[in-house]
């Protein structure tokens, strides 16, 4: 079965965004040539799946081609029916319908890449496999929590853990599933 | 100067209790004589700074000779006087006045063991020097937050990470002061 990953940078306080998606924070860890691994991280995946919000975000800021660019299934999450493009798809269906349907498909592993509400709902369905999470080293005091409060108790195992000179920190866990 | 610490376990959503005071996540990393440090790290301590509800709790679960053993100055901050016992306080004047005075005086380090509540007041003052944050491996969904919103921005240094057989990864930070 594929697996349904997270990849995702936290400051220690628990945000992955600071009012009015401020990701500048991320800014101090930042070092040529050093990705913390995400190309290796996405060279197993073949399916995104995101939500509307962040898929603006990151059409404004990086680009169309950053997940437009024919090499992975991409589904935008939203509450607003409209056109695909290429190989990107505008869900307004049940989240975890689509999720479970997926899974059972062939292919490689699938990656959520935000926002906070999306992976919220997936958390409260049980529906992520795998986390990675990059804890950078600033307390934010304020901003956009990466966990919401009032979703299941879920038990982790942990797979790994790695510091870097930059003082960020990565966590990574598997869903233990008794 | 000395300095104030905190020696906290969170889990992975960054909760340091479940509703009602539930601390029996903390048993899926109980090992056999492995105490993470704990016994090391208090023979640095000579002072205790924490909330009434948090005294109140140990003296109800462990006993009054976790505390009051005749070792270290206890704080208790409370809003209610009431008379000492052998070296343990009841401080009902302002917080960060008490820290500083006891930061300028002679000693040892000074830990404050909880609660959210007296921590929260601390980081609002970036009062707390070094933190050493154990990370269970579990959701809890709910509970009493470590890090409440509303606090200042505070650049923290990573000064080493440890993770156990358990899954508990210890992260260790001291403030940043520029």
């Amino acid at each position: 079965m594929r697996k349904l990953s997270l990849f995702i940078a936290t400051s220690l306080d628990g945000y992955i965004a600071k009012p009015n998606d401020d990701l500048s924070f991320l800014k101090i860890v930042e070092q040529e040539g050093e990705d913390y691994g995400y190309a290796a991280f996405t060279a197993q995946v073949d399916t995104i799946i995101l939500g509307r919000k962040t898929y603006e975000y990151v059409l404004k800021e990086i680009g169309s081609s950053h997940y437009d660019n024919g090499t992975r299934d991409v589904y935008v999450i939203t509450r607003t029916e409209r056109p695909g493009v290429g190989r990107t798809t505008f869900y307004t269906g049940d989240l975890k319908t689509l999720v479970e349907k997926l899974k059972a498909e062939d292919g490689q592993n699938m990656y959520c890449d935000g926002g906070a509400e999306v992976i919220d709902a997936l958390l409260k369905h049980d529906l992520i496999d795998e986390m990675t999470i990059s804890v950078i080293p600033i307390l934010l005091g304020n901003g956009t929590r990466l966990f919401k409060d009032g979703r299941p108790e879920q038990r982790m195992e942990l797979v790994s853990s790695r510091s870097y000179e930059s003082g960020l920190t990565q966590l990574q866990y598997i869903r233990k599933r008794t």
